[in-house]
């Protein structure tokens, strides 16, 4: 068995494994890669997944959710015509790679973009904080979550300006409060499904009130919330997995349980990390990431033998991102403990053979 | 068994499921729906589906293959964007509800659109011909196949001027010449692959040339070649299955073999329609789709109890679109010849009982 440590996609349950393979085969006497999109059966699955997210995450009343293509990365430019309002001007907290992106999607479409917080000048290592908002500002915008440094937002910015984020990469790790965001979106691949669907939380208010000067079709929220997510074909299996990944996860206790699971194995990992004489971590102690645990080897002459160590170990996916080096370990829902177990183990024995 | 004569997602061939599901399971010790896209074993298949691509369809140089996302219709945005050149004008010609979307998305992002032709004056049943096509627009497009009326380019338009072209239901079911195109593009949920993936064909000489003021990064197919197809997350599971069902194509003798199975089984269904006196065919003959058959009874008190008779049959999916009615008979790649027959056996066998 190996212990899949990969920053996404990644890993997901065994139990929904096993149930999209039987459904490849079979549901309801046909493939799921076979059904109608308009078919009763998979509009059930649509309908079932989207109240499902609202059951997980304790959506207030006035939300709709969906279910959509393109990744995060075209969740950028749609994050940025959808919220566009009369001052046709945004914050963006910068912390890091998919932040900058966004900032580039917002500004292409001509919105006047205010960077209103940066930790660029230590390679992002940190989440700014303490920083105004402005009240000119039509929404602002931030990543919750950094897979590639690994740092994460512990609390989230309080204002009164709309909020918009993207929790591609801990959405469904922790209980977050829906009512305090206007949108939410955040690519399956990681805590929900695989990849190949994106989900938007909306805010039915903010619906219809962009100020861009016409938006693709495809691209308007709107369009996408009248037709209940069915403005053209959606990703049928990755909704269909997807939603078997919710009822997983309702099925075990929910959010709650999760995130308690989750804290569990982040401890273990950062505890090994801050008190193993060989290894230390990447970014700023209050703002480890619980996803995505970055470190390194002190003395860098020991990262190749470290690699081997824990590929013999059954391990995969530990590597870190190629403008960061050193380790990432992504410890995504699904992950269990014993694999966390097994990492810090091989940690131990490789430092007891080189310390 | 079930016959799935389903408009789309649609049938594939059952070895296609069958390897799947095993890959659900088990791909090189991950599921497939947990590798890295950035994993060897990941970018040894977008490899290999982009050359199967350039195989089934004898693609000469000078042209890249992409696996995207958001199906045609964000391919009717991104054609448009990417195809806008130094005069902004553009020719369509509308056959229906797809090219009518493309015509909106087009002028949405100010391309001025001449439609060249249109056959909405008969309510699309029959593909335009003998109209001029001016030498000032940036590029022609049109749509080769239609799904909701069943009608079916037979000749491409001859022209000098750029060919663009959405082959979302007829690509890979017969052999076409993609040195006369500049851009095709198509939904994978017929004959390649599960929904969730989109295929371009570009060429090369496309690239970097449009006069659009900024395209968004997603949109931009520049970026997503200068990406090998990886400019984000791909959908991978959907990409995975369109190789399984490309490898499979090849196997059997590609497009060559397919094309001939197409046209029998096209004319094993026609000949019916004709020949029985209770059906009648919807559309002109000259321009009836290989893809998506429709007809209806000629007495329309019949549909109902011709609706039960097919459903008693194991028939699926040959209810016609909501905005046509009577029936539709989608016979994709993966319909074998003895589902046709079993239609044309309760067409009879229907005729018998109620003639």
């Amino acid at each position: 068995m190996k212990h899949n440590f990969g920053a996404g996609p990644c890993i997901l349950p065994q139990e929904v494994f096993k149930k999209a393979a039987d459904a490849v085969l079979d549901f309801n006497g046909l493939s799921i890669l076979e059904i109608s999109h308009r078919s009763a059966d998979f509009v059930a699955v649509m309908d079932e997944a989207r109240a499902n997210v609202k059951k997980a995450l304790n959506i207030p009343e006035g939300y709709t959710v969906l279910f959509l293509q393109g990744g995060a990365s075209l969740g950028f430019l749609i994050a940025a015509y959808n919220m566009m309002g009369k001052n046709k001007k945004a914050g963006y907290i910068n912390t890091g790679t998919w932040s900058t992106k966004a900032i580039k999607e917002a500004k292409n479409i001509g919105i006047d973009v205010v960077e209103l917080a940066s930790s660029k000048d230590k390679g992002f290592s940190y989440i700014p904080k303490g920083f105004d908002i402005p009240d000119d500002i039509d929404f602002l915008h931030f990543t919750s979550n950094n897979t590639i440094v690994g740092t994460q937002f512990k609390a989230f910015p309080k204002t009164n300006v709309p909020l918009v984020c993207d929790m591609s990469s801990d959405i469904f790790s922790k209980e977050i409060n829906v009512g305090d965001f206007d949108l939410i979106y955040a690519g399956a691949q990681k805590n929900l499904g695989p990849a190949g669907a994106t989900l938007y939380i909306v805010k039915d208010s903010i619906l219809g009130k962009s100020t861009a000067d016409g938006i693709p079709s495809y691209l308007d929220l709107s369009i996408h919330t009248d037709k209940d997510s069915m403005f053209n074909t959606p990703p049928v299996f990755s909704v269909f997995v997807s939603n078997l990944n919710l009822n997983h996860m309702l099925s075990i206790g929910g959010v709650e349980t999760i995130a308690k699971d989750v804290r569990e194995k982040a401890d273990l990992l950062y505890a090994e990390i801050d008190s193993n004489p060989l290894f230390e971590g990447t970014v700023a102690k209050e703002d480890r990431s619980d996803m995505n645990v970055t470190f390194k080897c002190k003395d860098d002459s020991l990262t190749d033998a470290f690699n081997k160590a824990w590929n013999a170990a059954n391990i995969v996916g530990l590597k870190g991102h190629r403008s960061v080096g050193g380790f990432r370990a992504s410890m995504y829902n699904a992950l269990s403990k014993e694999s966390v177990k097994v990492l810090v183990e091989c940690m131990k024995d490789f430092t007891s053979k080189n310390a």
